[in-house]
């Protein structure tokens, strides 16, 4: 018989993974090296450490080890906010009137508002431990600053966050929240640091973009004594620490003796999507199962199904060292109407190895048909998703409906990685339909494409 | 051995409570009936049923059944955010040094992100069985009607909110919340209602009080053919429904055999503070068991420590039915410069009774002192508190700490009713050092306590 699945599957404290799983042990095409922006050669340890952390470094770099043990205090802290329930979707499924079955894993149970925290208590943890006083970083929406505060505060690490400048006049209540929990936030381009200022000089009316807030960020870890940068998504680190999200996922199924058929993950740096998918991903990589993996971004900013498979910077300086990504070019910037997150016009060099061997599918949606499926799933399931999530919402509800269409009973699994609190300036555009769809035209792309690097390696 | 208590507390589904409690039915001297302000008279049901659902009219004036059903379309909405854990604050206690044991019921984790939501869906839920074309109610700062708006949207009634107009300019985010989920939100004083129209032509530049919103929301209310007014606090039939937190922590502490000492809510309008505490007076009430339970009231708005017990006024417009409560008058307004919340100037009949015969004890704190004790709960346990839980958490604070000096390991339960997102202006008034505390002198008290009704039963 099968067993009664409840609204809600949270795992006991004692069936939360504890240890980290890196896919890269399991491909056979490792991801491509980091290239020095300079040289142009893979970057070495040695090169990373005088910015990230020692032990970050350590698992950049690692392509081999299968498991890392989670540190015990990153365990005790993941107990704060973890296991985070498997949810059911029974409403969702009653309103649309298919025979699928769909389940979503939910990351905003936590004052961060998503999954960013995963990571962030991590890093915060290797930062401590090195002995550090503390880390800076940069955020744009603000979720990754508000996570990297909580972290930060809980070790009793400085937190200096640099954040867009348009984000910190927009959304105070963001930057609130990270005073709140200590951080010293400014707003980018700040007159703290030497790219900061010169980027005031040539453009004192600039309202701050993310590549700016890093150069900063950068700047500043670089320039204190005992402070190292920490970045929330994109590196093959923020990955590997997401993977809890899968790990739970795959231990809640298993459960309760659930097969899922399709796992759906929204698309930005690539880290949640891995978090989630790539623990499915290493099952299909060791021949144990297999699933339709299915990556969803933006329409407005399509790094997977528009991209190119190539070294690109990964910031708008070009100071940053080259990742070999999917990418629209370091210079691409999404359509100023797009309210959707998932901006960054790369990916994760693990997620485009990844699908440039086939290993799962990308889709890209636009805004407004991101919002409908926010609003449905908002009124019927209880919860206002965060715009990125609602991206995974959208082709989980589009799977769903084929399977009505099919009758077939597909077990689909998606993550809902945050609530949209704040984001509510996007939803009052949908709600006053005010919301367009802007997608970038192939001249775009072709020119900021035609910027690529070149790299011969 | 004593079991190991995990974090976070969560009863199965199967284990929630499947009846609220009135502990009506176990006090010895039941509340003061309501009166008609016309006729100073007890009011009948036939007087209450074009306001309010017939069946919530029976649950207003049941003094007898001790426990009641919950429906179960109800229960299966409560599925989808309950139950809600009872946390054991590792992380506050370890903060504090304190030998005593701390739990926290918590509330927040829904998208209305407060309580509220366990009465709205029940109330939606019997003016759907009665067959009605929607409801109107009244919010200020926003938490009652998201989650009106919420239930509303899950049975497909039409929901119309009358908005205190300040909160509905100052806090658009929650406005948007509310239409999300299909509510119409109308700022008040609105020209859409007589009584609205004629506080507009006498006081054209008024922001509105919640006075005003629920002399507006009662009449659209009675105006329209198949509509009922509903409310979020201070009724019997709110505290009823909000047991569900007492009985669900009731059972999570049974579980694990743990019993505690010491029960703290904090108190606005009465329904959480019964919600969470009946239950255990009602084991005082048959003499089964013996807690201290205090209730946290502002000490800019001190019902229970500076009001009078008598018959008042609901509301400022003196409409509304008559209560007995500890009351500060109807006209008593809170000062302008208090942020955190519990403003009305009654309290739950219910409550009223059993603080007047002794059953709980109650404190008022300043709001620096709150927004303190908010901070470091934030920092160490991660949730970013409500201002009006956060009463609770600073006198959860102060006993454990009395621990510490005297040794003693107490347990303490408190609730934690909701989350601060929506709250960010009144931290950032504490981050920037500008909060101040205000308190009514005697001479304030006198001179809105001079103009209660006089009533002779």
């Amino acid at each position: 018989m099968e067993k009664k699945i409840p609204y809600k599957i949270y795992l006991e404290e004692s069936e939360i993974p504890t240890q980290w799983y890196n896919v890269r042990a399991d491909m056979k095409n490792k991801p491509a090296p980091l290239l020095n922006p300079g040289t142009l050669q893979p970057l070495k340890a040695e090169e990373l450490e005088p910015i990230f952390c020692k032990e970050l470094v350590r698992q950049e770099l690692d392509d081999d080890t299968r498991y890392v043990d989670i540190p015990d205090e990153v365990l005790r802290f993941y107990k704060m906010y973890r296991p985070s329930p498997l949810v059911r979707a029974y409403f969702l499924e009653k309103a649309l009137g298919t025979p699928a079955k769909i389940y979503y894993k939910f990351e905003g149970n936590n004052t961060s508002g998503s999954h960013k925290l995963n990571s962030a208590i991590a890093q915060a943890y290797y930062a401590k431990k090195q002995g550090l006083k503390g880390v800076t970083t940069e955020t744009g929406a603000g979720q990754w600053g508000t996570a990297l505060s909580m972290a930060c505060s809980y070790f009793g690490l400085d937190c200096q966050v640099y954040m867009v400048k348009c984000s910190y006049e927009q959304k105070p209540f963001r930057r609130e929240v990270m005073r709140t929990y200590g951080a010293k936030v400014t707003p980018s381009p700040s007159n703290t640091t030497n790219v900061g200022r010169k980027i005031l000089e040539e453009f004192p009316e600039t309202t701050g973009s993310l590549g700016c807030a890093i150069s900063e960020a950068v700047e500043a870890a670089v320039s204190q004594e005992g402070y190292r940068y920490e970045l929330g998504s994109v590196l093959n680190q923020v990955l590997l620490h997401q993977t809890i999200i899968g790990l739970e996922a795959q231990a809640a199924l298993r459960k309760y003796d659930i097969k899922p058929d399709i796992i759906i993950g929204c698309a930005g740096g690539g880290s949640n999507l891995g978090g989630l998918a790539s623990p499915f991903i290493g099952e299909i990589l060791r021949g144990e199962a297999d699933y339709k993996v299915i990556a969803v971004e933006p329409a407005s900013c399509p790094s997977f199904t528009r991209g190119k498979f190539a070294y690109d910077f990964c910031d708008t300086g070009m100071i940053c060292p080259l990742a070999k990504m999917y990418t629209l070019g370091s210079q691409f910037i999404p359509s100023a109407n797009h309210a959707g997150g998932l901006r960054f016009h790369g990916m994760s060099t693990i997620m485009s190895q990844l699908y440039h061997d086939g290993y799962f599918e990308a889709r890209a949606v636009e805004q407004t048909s991101v919002f409908e499926a926010a609003t449905l799933f908002a009124r019927v399931e209880g919860t206002l998703p965060a715009p990125e999530s609602s991206h995974a919402i959208r082709v989980a509800i589009d799977e769903a409906l084929k399977c009505k269409e099919t009758g077939e009973e597909k077990t689909i699994v998606f993550g809902l990685t945050g609530t949209g609190y704040f984001d509510l300036k996007a939803y009052a555009q949908y709600n006053d339909g005010t919301m367009t769809d802007v997608i970038p035209t192939d001249e775009d792309l072709a020119k900021s494409l035609a910027q690529l690097p070149k790299v011969d390696l």
